[in-house]
């Protein structure tokens, strides 16, 4: 619940505002309960991105790339349409520039999540289910770029549907195998 | 000058702590003379960003597609790369979060922005230099969301040098024809 409410705060007063007192009231605890598991708030902040990211993947143990790949951006996109997690984006990237400490835990944070969409790609582009002029950490890049792009450059964040006709667009469509 | 220096103080401040005070003292003016051209911040701002844009835009009067493409995305790569422009995306990212009236200006820019890209993949489309399977709005997603996606969610932004290859990637290599 504590950490619930500091995502809350963070998407919506921001990183510079963030006060922990804030997130005691929301969670309805006091202070001193925060700050005895938390020093500071990045620690608090921290611990709720990795907190949600570990709870929320979406299963990848089966599947051809392909299938694994729509999974994986699926989750992405239908986090970005609707979570806490969403809000948090714009103050995250703002405060990364401003604050050297929280942008450590921002570029790794997100370095790790990345990690497993990029060794899809490579697994398919290896097993010729991609073109093998796809660099797969370039499509990555793409990719997830689309659905953050549309998460803060345009008026609404990607449909979720249309996360198998952007995998079309950026990777291609079905093999065409010799 | 005063243009110059209110992009300086929006990428080192951000949008929250920016005062027209400070725009006058970078650019070594008095208030009066700021807000005797514009009326409150977000004009400033606003300004600011379309004189920027309209003086700095690659020439893509003549060229294939493809040609345009490159030369588009180069351009916005070198941007994001380095320049005031470029240090102002996180505080605006978060500002549009923030503050309606931002936002509405933020969004009908990026619009406005990425419209000729997306014509140009529509042109390629049209006459066979791109993949049929390419949705000219989502491929704009992809290729600018890659460049910004690196901006602000990775340690470096993508090199200008990498944009063949990220076009590559996304679009595919030279036309395959039957």
């Amino acid at each position: 619940m504590i950490l619930g409410a500091a995502l809350e705060e963070l998407g919506e007063i921001g990183y510079g505002g963030f006060a922990i007192e804030s997130v005691a009231a929301r969670a309805g605890v006091g202070k001193s309960t925060i700050y005895r598991h938390w020093p500071d708030k990045l620690a608090l902040i921290a611990d709720a991105f990795r907190t949600f990211h570990e709870a929320a993947g979406p299963d990848i143990a089966r599947g051809s790339p392909r299938e694994k790949l729509l999974a994986i951006l699926r989750h992405v996109a239908e986090v970005v349409v609707s979570s806490t997690f969403s809000a948090c984006i714009p103050a995250l990237v703002d405060a990364a520039e401003r604050d050297q400490d929280l942008r450590k835990f921002h570029l790794h944070f997100q370095r790790e999540a990345r990690r497993p969409l990029i060794n899809v790609i490579a697994d398919g582009v290896a097993d010729g289910s991609f073109p093998s002029h796809v660099v797969p950490e370039l499509a990555a890049f793409a990719l997830l770029g689309a659905i953050f792009f549309c998460r803060l450059m345009t008026n609404k964040p990607l449909d979720p549907e249309r996360v198998g006709e952007l995998i079309e667009t950026v990777i291609g469509a079905s093999p065409q195998r010799a």
